[in-house]
This record gives structure tokens, sequence and C-alpha cells, in this order.
């Protein structure tokens, strides 16, 4: 499986994705999930994916001929983020469509984000049908791949005024989460933020399973929960009793005891 | 949807479960996800259900119908738990069997947990096809339903030693997470904590969703998390690029950028 989410704020975007990709246990490979594609001062992509790595990869491939064979439609062409979405959604459909059989899904899912021009910077998710949906003020985040286990830590800390660097700090917490209950969600990380307007994408981190500030992150981390545990008002169970009482049906109402 | 745990720990058990259930949108309820079945000083079980409703409601019914029935085969006379979980198990393929069409499934899984005289505590997980799991102490809980949005929470406090408190109010705010993070998971929630060698089931609370403890709790953990967020090394770029410069490939490597 895989994990990649971006982030849509005030600021600018962030993207994060892990690099594993297994076909059954004993196939598990590292792959970068995150491709960016780019004219400087002009237009910048990021494009995470998930699903069959085949037409991951299919889809990449083409996206990439379609520039260099000077295509009229091309992520240098297109005069807006919806216009790249939907380019993007016909290639994903045409690229599955080519294979069939064998037990297996050829569904890729994927996240497209960046900025053209003078246009607002915006995160699409593509779904495998092609169609997409964008991010808002209310939803401030896309995920695609095993995106439960770190939702809440994002649900939690963004909003359209989260700075850049909290946002990335999120997301960074978010995927260390997701590779703890999950081990088909692996290192090394990625880490792209886009500064609103830059039209450069310049701050791209990697972070291998021995990368120092990754370890920092993981253990500071692991230590403030902990902690935050132990300042939460403890489970007073008579004082919390007599509160519910007040407000519950008798005990005898819901409890199915038999003597 | 649903979410259920149950923990096992050295002091004991730990069972908590949401309250609503839903057949679209349209027919959201409310129902307790927890039944309790004990003689006080012989035997206590705790079971938590996910699924078809119909199904689970119908175990339940056979369960207290062999019970009051004096069937020789009952929560009442198996020896142990393993018995109880292959009886159940057996119940649930039962109910299940009686039910096709309609598009829909008729599933169900459960957590049954609890102690028989002597034996140790122990929790199960009765999987739809009727065989079980149990926890251990590398696999102090169990889960059923919507499991993934609360488990890194739990992968990261809980360990045999944890007190029943902690695992408590671990329990809640993974139950918590999960409610915030997917609305087919809602209050009331129930806690339930068993002692070990207790031989009773005492310690049953229910928190409505305008329960002062539950809201004390959620409001404490969402401050604590964003405090624990301002404490994280920040995420210095250019000293982390430093960082994982030195392990990394070259920039271009991995790059795809196209100017």
């Amino acid at each position: 499986m895989t994990y990649c989410l971006a982030i849509a704020i005030d600021e600018g975007l962030v993207f994060s994705s892990d690099s594993r990709t297994n076909a059954g246990a004993d196939q598990v490979r590292i792959y970068s999930k995150m491709r960016i594609f780019g004219v400087a001062g002009d237009r910048q992509f990021v494009l995470l994916s998930a699903g069959n790595l085949a037409t991951c990869q299919g889809v990449i491939a083409q996206l990439e001929r379609d520039i260099s064979d000077a295509l009229p439609r091309s992520l240098l062409s297109v005069r807006n983020m919806t216009e790249a979405a939907d380019y993007l959604g016909g290639i994903s459909i045409g690229q599955q469509a080519k294979h069939t059989g064998g037990g297996v899904s050829y569904e890729a899912s994927f996240i497209l984000g960046g900025q053209i021009g003078g246009e607002p910077p915006i995160v699409m998710l593509v779904y495998p049908q092609g169609n997409h949906i964008t991010s808002s003020d209310d939803t401030p985040f896309l995920q695609i791949g095993e995106s439960k286990y770190g939702k809440p830590i994002l649900d939690r800390i963004l909003t359209p005024a989260t700075s850049l660097d909290t946002a990335a700090l999120t997301a960074l917490v978010s995927m260390d989460s997701t590779m703890r209950s999950n081990v088909t969600v692996g290192p090394p990380l990625e880490v792209l933020i886009y500064r609103r307007d830059s039209l450069n994408l310049d701050e791209r981190l990697r972070f291998t399973e021995d990368s120092p500030y990754l370890r920092q992150i993981r253990r500071s981390w692991d230590d403030l929960i902990k902690q935050a545990f132990r300042q939460l008002p403890p489970l007073a169970w008579a004082n919390a009793k007599e509160q519910a009482a007040a407000k519950e049906p008798p005990a005898a109402a819901f409890n199915a005891t038999f003597e």
C-alpha cells in the first residue's frame, strides 16, 4: 500500500508521501511516490500516486512523453488546475484500460497539486474513475492510500491559518503514525513545501529510516503524547459515574446481566 | 459502522464501544454494542459486536436463549474462553446463514472477553467465519469495525504494564479520535473495566455526547496535542536538509523536474 497526503493552506501547499510498494510480502520495494513537474516562474505541479505501480508509472511516463513530444495538450499547456486534473484523469483511465485479468486491480489514485501563473494554488484528488475533487477551506487536506491511521491528527491540527512549517510537521507525524500502525507504509518519507506564488519547488526533503531529524521527531512525539496522557483529567470513576448517572438511564436499563 | 475495542493487560481488561448504527444516512440509530453476561464470583463475559445489526441481535438473543433454556452448551457451561469463543463462532455462522440476498452483508464480528473461575482473563476476536484470535502480551488490544483511525494512539500507549485507568483513558481517546474522523461512529461511548480475578463487572460507564467528563477529556486532549505540537523540534529546513543531504542521493537523482 501507500500513504500520500497534500495540504492546502493560506501560505501554500504541503505534500508528503511514503516510499514502500508491495506486491505480496516478498515483493517489497522502494519507489518514490512524489513526482514534480514545472517551469520555474510559470507553473509548478506535484503529483502523488497510490495504487497499481505499473499504472502509476505508465501515467507518469505518459505525462512526461506528452511534454517531450510537445503535444498540444500536456501539463505545460493546461490553463488551470481543473484542466490539469481532467487531463490526468483521462490518462489514468487510459492506462488502467490497457491491462486486465490476473486477479489484481489496475486502479490508481492521484493527488495533483500546484499553481499555474496567477491562479490560486490548489490540491486535487483524482479518483481511479478519472473524476476529481479539490481541497477547500473546510477540507484543507486530501489523502490517498492508507489514509485512516493518520487522519485524526490532521483533523485536530490543520486549519487554513496553520503555518507551512506546522503543516509540514503535521504531515510528518501523520506519516509516522501510519508507518507505526501499518507495515505496508514505509520510509523514506518525502515532504515538499510549496510557498504560495513562489512558482518554484525548492523545499523538498527526503527522510530515510535513520534520518536524525525523523528519529528526533519520532522520539519527541512519542514522549510528548505520553506526557499529554499523564496530564489528562484522571478517570475518577466515582466522580465520572456521578456525572454520568445524572444524565443516563439506570444501569439496569442497558445491562443484560443474568445471575 | 461501529468501533469497538478491548484491551488485555496485567491488571485486567478494558472494553469500549460506540453506539451508532446506520443502514444508510437516513437510518442512523443508537444501540449499545456492549453486552455483559455473568455470574458474580464464577464467570464474567463482555461481548462487543460489529457488523449487520440483525445478525448481532440474533446472536445475542440466542446466547440468552441457550442460557434461559438451560441448554447443555451455553456461556454458563463453557469451561474456558476458547470454548466460549468456539461456541460464539458457531452461533454467529448459524445466524448469518439464515438470511441471504438483498445486496447487503449479513456478516458480523465479535470481541468476547472475560474470565472464567481461576483461568486467566483474556480477550478474543471472533471473525465472521467463526474462527478467532486472542490478545497477547505483544498484542494487548483487539479492535472491530472502524479500527484504523484509533489504532496509532493504542500502538503508542498500551503495554501489558499499563494501568487499568490509563488503558481506559487510552480507549476513550481512541474512541474520540475515531468519532471526529468518521461520522459513522458516534456516542454514547461505553467503557467497562474488569479487574483481574474480581469476577464482577461493576465499573461500567456510559458517556453521552454532552457528558461533562467526555467533554473535558475531549477539550483537554485537543489542547494537549496542540501544545505537544508546539514542543516538537521545528522543521528547520536548512538544518534538516543538511542532515538529510549527508545520507541521501543528490536531489537530481529523485527529482523529475523539467524546465
